[in-house]
């Protein structure tokens, strides 16, 4: 039997899938902040939590059908990953985001029933999570040697195994992994917060909430000089504000980009629909990842000239003047 | 009898206008380089031409359905009026330019039959044209001097009447006048040109030719910093390029202005249409004042993404993900 | 002896000019806006006024030296001449504007003594002056007609003569031309005013009061589309916003452009003199036309990042930075 | 004994260190594709190499002066940390970077003597390298389950210890783990490198080689919109080409950015000098990463007015212009 850490690359997990449950896969092993951060969702309490060993792994899970949708980190995310999803969700077979969730993160360090702060001579983590912790460590256990892991939950494992003496690892791993909290609420940051996205295979965009987020990707032109600036503008012209923008290397070689895109606003809104139409005119591809509530339920600002209002004005103005009635 | 340099402010100039004919009014008197551009005109041999005092009153003509259509300078002219041209088009009652003639300028020195160049003791022409002879006048005449008229006709007209020794204007207001060209191809530059425009009253745009241009005003929020570059770059970022941009007061005191601007393209076009609906969104007021083929024959140069064909593909890309089917 | 209407293009008018007073050039002849404008100047009490027949007649006076500075209208002048000043200041022998001087702009209705609004059949003006005055005339001398005349002074000087039977011109210029104003205060707009420059040879610009304004203008490299949006940026990144910008053409046949720009600021201000290298980068020629201060006193809006103190700062930032002490 | 995969955070690794050879750290443990970078320089055969259990940990190595340089991946990197890295460098005591290293990657099938193809059941790599094999695999072992690990090297290790069967790393990590490579060049995609760089201690800039790229992070004003592309218009407008951008967290909240940015030239360069002032004045805080020349030895293509001829010149014109000399 295939323990929750691993994943056959030409198969799935054995899960005993309750028919009607919806079947939600997602980064594990059991214990990740992935796992606590799917388990806020409403429907969780019925859903199927399937751990998969990657993030690919989690998203090919919904692409083969085996899965209804997946959760995986996607900004920030103290388990690493994040260019992963992005990466996979950009190239691979399409999906599109449907919601997004955010988890404050704090560690906890770990350890078997009956260790003490004395006892502890290795403190393993995922490599993403040291420097939210090193403050502390250095503060609190100075003399402790540090050892990365595949992930914080498999630094549990590795603490139960007795491999090492201690892990930080969400709190709620505990359980999972027979150890204790000997401390909890660590993070040299206060308000460190992780998004988590749930995707599913594409169907048509929920309607617009007022409080939405659109993400894209957009393939650039190679050597295009300025083509950075240039969607940009695409966005900025019609009063689209970003909230945030990466580029990505698209695997043909260094120098080869793409633009991972977090637009206010939502797909059926006139200025964002124009906006996105303009990238795909300027770009050799774009790639829609979705419209979707925001978690933070922070409205946009509306710029002068950019309401749908606007726009249909604006569009009756033409039509008139070009049959002459200006 | 009304003379042809008058113009009764309440009425229109009497005429005997052939029921079917055309009836253009133009800036007069008889013997501008506005008639002479007029002329140039195929239709012009059957249409009745009425000269009258001013642009706006050649363009108050055509509101009041006393002439067909008007033709009026509208750039670079050496008659003046380009402002009060554009000024009447921005805010008047509606017309739009149907055609633009591009007319080369050389002035001619005409004088009375019988005058030599030792004679000439005064010389006379409109303001506007002084710049474009001065250096002729300081090698040939250098100890003439200089007096302003209304227009180079009327300056001709003053020749005539013996106020004048010499009148600096087109060869062709001669014989008008009872002058006689002492010397013609009189122009400080090579190739001076003035464009006047055809107007009319608002009617359905003609369909594009590939080489024409768009005329609008567009009057900016008071106060908006950052008004003209906001305006510009609604062209810019759908790759239509202007020919020329002039700003204008609103006449609501100093500071406040409107922009006259000419675009390559026509308002058919997608690119053109999409630049003008975000003006429209933008500004205070847009006036559209026509599309009409390009006396010079250029062609636009289409940048990336901007041709119909990307926006119409761009279009069918966004109702896809609209509907998921991206 | 010359009239103050004349001008020999070779010479300069005959005056009596003390040697120690301030000689002054003015678009005349007396009666003009512009010599009202001058008037109002402090050192116009002991300044010598020559009237020059054009706006190209007064500037040429200073760069010979026979004038120590010139006024002529800039912008909005209802005596025209604002393209050819422009033009003038452009490509002529290099002038710099030292000041500014607003005027508020209202017509009389100048006749001869013993005139009446019902005797009045004609009536004359400059045919900038005729859109601010058409509707007043069409209200109360719909039957008169209007003719067109070099200046409005002139007009002034035909009624005098008796060729017309009223003039519209500055109430001021009713007694040098032996007329009175049967009406005052006519003007179709409220608030007109025009705006009138001081300029002379070039010399050390005066210090910024911090209400300045800096004209300069720009020459493009031909075929460059898209010039004005980069002038425009070269101002928009230094924070300097514009108050005026117009395309010229430069003469050498239509497309070809000059940008006549008024900015915000002065020479001095560090943000101001980035800007202008940048426009001297990226342009054929720049030519700078002056730093002086606003007519107006508006002390303009100093974006976050574009004060000389922030400059200054970002220059030591620099040079610690490439010695390796950041 | 501290073995080279750890490192307590009070401390170094423990070394014998010949008194004169610059001691370098890395990214460890041995046989990483940090590793392979750093012995790609000429000076590695005399250097002392360091490897270290996290970028962090090898970077704070130089700061303390343990290390002379650290040698860590910046871009696209099969061994993760590439966030890590530009954090660090953004947040921690200053460093700069000195050299950029371009190294292949291509992956081995490392497996412990004896081993077939038949007999592989377990794979292991870093997470992030397995989208770079996961094709091949699919392809090749599509049975075998597959596990992250730290890094690739400890994926060997572990391969070493028994606990896999398989590790994908570089090949040069089979001896030291006493491997063997069943496969070799395993990559789904052709052409895949990884940027590494060499950092230091600050100190002064190197002169430029006119083949170099710049490396600055910019801190946004919190809640201002439109501040990308406010940066990137201050490279733009002096015609400084970006080579990648990114947005990264501050940690101060979701939501809250800096960009790192990789630009084209030398900050010796007058516009890559003007455009960092630029980025300093309109940004919260802006560090400079290093001046240093490409590894792919690429010459920009310096636009029209950008040259520091040009802006020598733009300097000296201005100059004659504030003394009234233009």
């Amino acid at each position: 039997m295939l323990s929750e850490r691993g994943h056959t690359l030409a198969g799935m997990p054995h899960s005993s899938a309750a028919s009607g449950a919806p079947r939600w896969s997602y980064l594990g092993p059991e214990g990740t902040f992935t796992e606590a951060a799917l388990l806020t969702l409403p429907e969780a309490a019925r859903a199927e939590a399937l751990p998969m060993a990657s993030v690919p792994a989690a998203l090919d899970a919904v692409r083969r059908g085996e899965a209804d949708a997946a959760v995986v980190p996607l900004e920030n995310s103290v388990e690493g990953s994040v260019s992963v999803t992005i990466d996979e969700l950009a190239t691979g077979e399409p999906l599109v985001i449907e919601r997004e969730i955010l988890l404050p993160i704090s560690f906890a360090l770990l350890v078997r029933p009956g260790t003490t702060m004395a006892d502890i001579k290795t403190v393993s983590s995922h490599a993403h999570a040291q420097p939210q912790v090193r403050r502390w460590l250095g503060a609190n256990l100075p003399d402790a040697e540090w050892f990365s892991s595949a992930s914080n939950a498999d630094a549990a494992r590795l603490v139960q195994e007795g491999r090492y003496d201690a892990a930080l690892a969400g709190e709620f791993a505990a359980e999972r992994y027979g150890l204790v909290p000997l401390v909890a609420e660590i993070h040299d940051v206060e308000g460190a917060v992780t998004r988590f996205v749930q995707v599913r295979r594409p169907a048509p965009v929920s309607p617009p909430t007022g409080a939405d987020r659109t993400s894209v990707v957009a393939f650039i032109v190679d050597d295009h000089a300025g083509a950075l600036l240039e969607i940009l503008q695409e966005f900025a012209v019609r009063g689209v504000n970003l909230d945030h923008i990466q580029s990505r290397p698209t695997g043909d070689g260094l120098g080869h980009y793409f633009f991972a895109i977090e637009a206010e606003g939502h797909i059926a809104d006139a200025r964002v629909g124009e906006a996105l139409m303009g990238l795909r005119r300027v770009c050799a591809g774009v790639r829609f990842l979705g419209s979707y509530p925001r978690a933070d339920g922070a409205r946009p600002q509306v710029r002068r000239g950019t309401s749908d209002a606007e726009f249909d004005d604006a569009a009756r103005w033409l039509d008139r003047a070009r049959r002459g009635e200006s």
